[in-house]
């Protein structure tokens, strides 16, 4: 059953599930495939090539499998594939480029923009206004707060957390063709209005401080501050200022919306099977 | 009396002043009601619960009243109510939750977000492309640039100006969720690219500089400046570079659309009477 | 010949080229005038005054030629010209105000604004969530990356590159009426965070680092980084971390998409006439 809006413009080469709605003003273009139970609101384009997980909400003013620059030279090409999991949530006025593949439980604030070549694991979010620029890889549980501007060939492990205005780089002449990526590996935390120059590894566990200039990679559980940045203490000496305790590794101290979030962390990861371990990329936690 | 574009959607529940003007594909929900004299510009989407002043005008591709995240459990909820006082200008590819109330003659820019649970007073702009996060206060005569991220929890008191990437962050141990907000103080100017730490506060009538980290909070009348943020001067002692005038207070120099433009401000504050002053946060003014 | 999707709104009193194809629910006002072989893509409105160059692309949702802010006081004004030369390609959802020039093979990335009287030579990109804010100019081959602020009265000369987050100030005593914009020279270099304070110049060759906060101007070939922004070096001393080769001037070593792509620089601007030269503002360049 399918109900939609007024003014809906919908390919009768679309394919759309079970108890759809949609809103007014809607484009699905030829070769979409919606799940069941999706919400798509007013006014949201799905281009050619799109592929919608059950259980997903499309806020409205959207545009899911935007055409790459190769549609100035050929208009009349397809969309590249984009596939999105089940249950996701993208909030209004975003813009996804085909060409990109997103796991489960995936949500986006409004305005965010993510290019082609983009791989994105499950229970992942990206904040308002975010920019992800494509040819890039997030892992799974990854959160980018508002604004956080990914640069090409960025690798961000799992349970990474970015917060606004921060941004991973990668010309490191610019401008030049030699892009380097950054990568930022599994549990770190990235503090607002952080710059990482090209090529770095952010280490597991580490704490960005907040306007920090990386210029040089920062070793698991550093704490790194300042223009540039230097590693001034070890996050195990970071402590809630409220209560004095302890507050990292943050994964100890915060569960909510983790997979942890019932049995606490080190009795969720010591359940994993080895597939399941090998689903993360956590292979340095065992140190 | 009331002219239409092509291809709206106006619910019969929507009730419209005298003398609207709504452009083509704009969407009106029901139990929307909009004053005299309003202009909603094309493919605008007004939710459920919107209530807008009389005189208004509303650009183009904005959502008013958009859904919480309860949306998505619950796709049939009616939007929370969102209060639009008079006269407002907000520009074309912003968004507005429900759930927030703004006083009169409310600015926007372009691609703005404000979430729920904000409150603003009158006369107060906020520039394109900045990011209320909701949950927080802003005071009357308010004027925020373009991109300025406000995180949950801050307050902002009247007679404020906050400059382009500035950040008011509220998460001392990231990630948590023991949010403490930043509290910037009347007639307090936040300069380019600055970054308040958690829970802080900005004095009234203080300066901080382009870049600076604020790690401490700022005294009133202090210039802080650098990462991390030292005070450097009084604001007293700053001087407009071409004249070698005085230039701070800056509400004894800069009267543009303020309520003192005509008289000066000694003359306007001397004339308020007690109801009126209370409806300002001046109490440190007195000293 | 024209193609046209549903829902449009296509006023008699515009011209239309030939081979336009324009997508679902395009609003094309009064007096647009729309060169041949164009492509508007859904959603997106040409305002009154909108002239648009052959082989010019339109991405979805756009607004070209919005209304000033005088469309509040006067709603039936129509709009300002808003010039665009040939072959533009304008990503989806960027927002173009009328009373500005823009070249031949101008593009942008996506939710980008820019404001009136701005003035914008040949072969520029502007890049997603860029603001450009009016009353300045940018030079030829100028290249902004995403979400790069432009103050009033900035003036950018050719060959420019300005990374993400940089900001062009123009008010040394925040607030006032006396905008004083940067002077940023050809061939210069600002690299992603930095801001520049209001008034200076950012030399010819020169190289602004990530994050430096530039409070006095900085010379021709200098590299200037911190905050505040000191001269570390000369940029011809800057090496490619891979191959060790010297990296700037870099239009020694960078040809992508520039004009002397096939002949190398010095041969390009040898082979330049006296009247070409001049539509360049590479004057000091002789030296």
């Amino acid at each position: 059953m399918i109900w939609q809006g007024e003014h809906c413009v919908i390919s009768a080469k679309a394919q759309l599930g079970e108890n759809v709605r949609l809103g007014h003003n809607v484009i699905v273009e030829e070769g979409v495939t919606v799940g069941n139970n999706c919400v798509i609101e007013h006014n949201t384009i799905l281009r050619s090539g799109v592929t919608l997980g059950d259980g997903s909400l499309i806020g409205a003013n959207c545009v899911l499998g935007e055409y790459g620059v190769d549609f100035r030279t050929n208009p009349d090409v397809l969309g590249q594939p984009l596939e999105i999991g089940k249950n996701a949530l993208i909030r209004s006025g975003s813009i996804l480029y085909g060409g990109s593949r997103i796991g489960d439980h995936f949500q986006t604030g409004h305005q965010v923009t993510i290019r082609e070549k983009t791989e994105i694991g499950h229970h992942v979010s990206v904040g308002t206004l975010s920019d992800i620029q494509g040819s890039c890889r997030l892992g799974n549980y990854v959160r980018l707060h508002s604004n956080v501007h990914i640069g090409q060939l960025s690798q961000v492990d799992d349970f990474v957390w970015i917060y606004p205005y921060v941004v991973l780089t990668n010309d490191p002449t610019p401008p030049s063709s030699d892009f380097v990526g950054v990568h930022v590996h599994s549990f770190a935390v990235v503090a607002t209005g952080a710059i990482v120059m090209p090529g770095l590894d952010i280490g597991q566990d580490s704490l960005i401080g907040a306007g920090a200039i990386v210029t040089k990679s920062v070793a698991p559980y550093a704490v790194a501050v300042g223009n540039p940045a230097k590693t001034v203490s070890d996050i195990r000496r970071v402590r809630n200022k409220i209560t004095g305790e302890p507050a990292y590794p943050w994964r100890q101290h915060f569960h909510n919306h983790m997979p942890w979030d019932a049995a606490g962390f080190d009795a969720w990861y010591a359940s994993l099977d080895l597939e399941e371990k090998e689903g993360y990329t956590l292979s340095d936690l065992e140190e």
